[in-house]
């Protein structure tokens, strides 16, 4: 059996923990499996140099950024590999370089494009287990980062790639939880989960997984395993809906919540048509990541356009607004900060009309305002106070997975 | 002009120093200069990193610490290159296989073999500034390093292939200094030194530059000029030897030390033809260096050789020596440390034919026994204990620079 294991930055945070990790590598392969194992960089370390940069630049270069991050996963690479070869275990780190793992010529949030698998296949051949540096690539001789998380997203690339048999995340939580225990204790670990509703959860802030790579699992149809470093157990299988499922046993599979939200309002845009798709094309273009778009018209010649970024990218977002300011010729760029968005993700929605209005109904209970809302087939989005978030977390749970919702049979 | 400047891991050791360097490289630029910069890693990033390795493997793999150390200089050439994009420099970080440095196929203390200049005169010949990674290079797709202190070589081998003007060694002392002022307070900066006595200097333990390094700037003619980063001042100019100095002013231009020396004696091998060679053959394909080397006669059938090694190499120099014993048939094996060098260097000696003896004599007044003698053209070392190296070093400086010798008219 082929087996990509990717380990996650908690789970080779020390040298303690990398002996651990090293220990888990080397019985999978005595156990007779080839192994590939993708690594992220050593617990805060990825911080760590974010903060070197922000005390030397505002807004670092991005292409610099790329050449300071990428050395984290490098440094775990190298040690998780010599560790191994100090077992006896026949082992090699790679950069993504000298894994063949091209992306888009983007920094910072780079996209793969292309693996070749050849250096890999390779090291499998002669029973040598590659040590790949997770979230980067390269393009055109400059080293790419495939944004924060993008471990996992490297990882699913390559067990596409080489048709591996599975892709285990290891992590330092035992599986995929309804929602964040950290918030409600009585919180339950998922044995399973289909990928889109993991997909919902993981863009909505789980932090479980990568978004992409659960887009990715999905298109390449990688079995994927979320599974604890530190102790022995199944996890939480992601998998394809399963017929059990089919049967819309639960409604709402999970709570997901995301702090560090930041509202932006371009007041007052003459009513052109293409003053949306020049809005998000140059977020796009400047690397800002938008989330829920909601357009109000005001009057027969200006709309309001509001978005929800990042916090971290609210600087950012103003200034690429603001400098479209001569085209676009919109009255006025209003911000509110700090917001927070809490969502139901459930693929039982689909056959369940009155799923958002029993959202609105805990949350209104709850006291909790509702500043915008956005949905999707299989979930539904509130963006509200971000000092309200554990309350209307714990109102939604309660009312959704404590409650043990099933989907009404008048709906089959 | 073209200058390449290479800042060393205290100029670089905190964001505070690299606002420093990139503020000197932004003045050289401003006056009209093209600069090339070559960086080591921060501060004691680079025996972080090693410490890491040190608690997972007890001899780590030598090509994966070249890719874990090489990260070391990544982060400082990406910080170096941000800062001055942010103050509107326009620079780009290289890695050793970015800036075309390729070296020989070996890991740990490889030599730079070639270096294909077009990306750097790409750059700047577009008037960015390179901010390369010192100590590093690729050899057949793998991270090599060129040893400790290789960034020095680094910067010597780019302004040789740049044919650079001048080659700017940034560092924490103001320049090279007679010996060690903390050894020796009054220890005197020296405004020149030449190639040969550098060489001597820098191979010897005095830290300042290192020897690979000295060495090609004679081989291509490089002018060095070895400089604080921290203030500003002339430095101390290493050049070809000067008319003035023919004339043999100083007879001993400076006393170097090195601590952390340990000596193998190999007893009672077999008066072979090839023994010397296949030990240090061996020796060398293992990546041990050996400095001194003492091969005495026992009787007619037999021979002791004796070597000295870093401290730290005494392990693997055992090792490697011990799986010689089937083919070289010695009786024993013998080792000693902790121990010490102390060399008095000058190119004045060539023609001072007592120099060597005025050592073991001020060596003796001091007490301090000499374990093993080793002499060039321009220098002499003794190997004594290293309880005994301030003292040892403090009388010869006291004999040979405060006493400030002149070359005695009769032996010009």
């Amino acid at each position: 059996m082929l087996v990509v294991q990717k380990y996650g930055g908690t789970s080779v945070g020390s040298t303690e923990r990398i002996r651990a990790v090293a220990d888990r590598i080397a019985s999978t392969a005595s156990a007779g499996h080839a192994v590939v194992v993708v690594v992220s960089a050593m617990g805060h370390s990825t911080d760590a140099l974010v903060d070197l940069a922000a005390e030397l630049a505002d807004s670092p270069d991005l292409r610099e950024m790329d050449q300071l991050l990428a050395t984290g996963e490098q440094v775990s690479a190298a040690l998780v590999a010599m560790r191994l070869l100090t077992m006896g275990i026949q082992a090699k780190s790679l950069t993504g370089w000298q894994a063949g793992i091209t992306t888009e010529p983007v920094h910072g949030n780079a996209r793969v494009s292309q693996i070749d698998t050849r250096a890999l296949q390779n090291l499998i051949a002669n029973g040598i287990v590659p040590i790949v540096t997770g979230f980067q690539g390269i393009a055109d001789g400059e080293v790419t980062t495939l944004g924060r998380g993008g471990s996992d997203t490297s990882a699913v690339a390559l067990a596409a790639a080489l048709g591996a048999d599975v892709c285990e995340i290891y992590t330092d939580v035992d599986g995929v939880y309804t929602t964040d225990p950290r918030v409600v204790p009585n919180a339950k670990k998922l044995d399973d989960i289909s990928y889109d509703e993991m997909l919902e959860l993981a863009n909505l802030g789980a932090q479980v997984l990568h978004p992409r790579a659960v887009e990715n699992a999905k298109h390449f149809a990688v079995q994927l395993v979320v599974r604890s470093s530190f102790t022995e157990g199944d996890g939480t299988n992601v998998v394809a809906m399963t017929e059990n499922r089919m049967e819309g046993r639960r409604v709402v599979t999970g709570i997901a919540f995301e702090r560090h939200v930041a509202r932006l309002a371009v007041v007052g845009v003459p009513l052109e048509e293409h003053a949306l798709a020049a809005i998000f094309s140059s977020l796009a273009e400047n690397g800002v990541n938008v989330d829920v778009i909601v357009q109000s018209v005001v009057d027969e010649v200006a709309v309001d356009v509001s978005f929800t970024v990042n916090e971290s990218d609210l600087g950012r977002a103003v200034e690429v607004v603001s400098s479209l300011q001569p085209s676009l010729r919109f009255r006025k760029i209003e911000r509110e900060a700090p917001l927070a968005k809490v969502s139901i993700v459930g693929a039982g929605m689909i056959s369940n009309p009155g799923v958002a209005a029993q959202m609105f109904v805990a949350l209104r209970d709850a006291q909790v305002p509702i500043h915008m809302v956005s949905t999707s087939e299989i979930k539904v989005s509130c963006v509200i106070p971000a000092d309200l978030v554990e309350k209307a977390v714990q109102a939604l749970h309660k009312t959704f997975v404590e409650a043990d919702m099933v989907t009404p049979l008048t709906n089959l």
